[in-house]
């Protein structure tokens, strides 16, 4: 399969999830994983799902603007580099984001996020 | 050394090479790197530093705002997230970029850059 299609369709998966069922996240990670959120860094899935559940907003919706994809290495694992809009319920203006995944193969043929870094893009 | 001092050394030392000397940069990657510029996927050194100089612009002054930075699996390599300004002269306001690497180890105890993604925020 294309690369920046499965990246397309992670990218589509984990934001339709995150703005459904943040808790459905936890599928998504491991215990080695890494999230770096807005500076804090966090690791294992279960932290990084605390962390995302107890975000302060309730309900969100990720609009994205670009998907850009690179082969990590020899090791099957895949960049992807996120930028878009996060408009979160009852507030006018939506935030900008940049966002970078760095997905690693599982023995299923599918992959999770090993590495994840989330800033805001303050104007 | 820690990785976050890493990271912060090699940021500061790609945007001053970039500032001062773009062509300089041709040491900073290898026949296997990957530069995705604004959406354009360009491999190897050469090519990346034929892109760089080329660009419609001759002085800048990168600004960086924040570099966030993880291990990025078993290999050795480091993620590095970078946010900034980039000042053209002449210009009157600055333009916002993200900017990703992925930094693997040389033999020489140094790094190189295996994957790089670099893009505007567009307000």
């Amino acid at each position: 399969m294309d690369p920046d299609a499965v990246a397309k369709a992670f990218v589509e998966h984990y934001y339709s999830t995150f703005d459904a069922n943040r808790a459905g996240l936890a599928n998504l990670y491991q215990e080695g994983s890494m999230l770096t959120f807005e500076g804090q860094k966090i690791m294992g899935s279960q932290n990084i799902v605390a962390k995302l559940t107890s975000l302060p907003f309730q309900q969100c919706q990720h609009q994205i603007s670009t998907v850009d994809c690179q082969p990590s290495g020899p090791a099957g694992g895949m960049l992807v580099f996120v930028s878009g809009n996060l408009q979160l319920v009852g507030e006018q203006h939506a935030l900008k984001f940049s966002q970078m995944f760095h997905l690693m193969p599982t023995p299923q043929g599918s992959f999770y996020v090993l590495n994840d870094i989330f800033r805001l893009n303050y104007a």
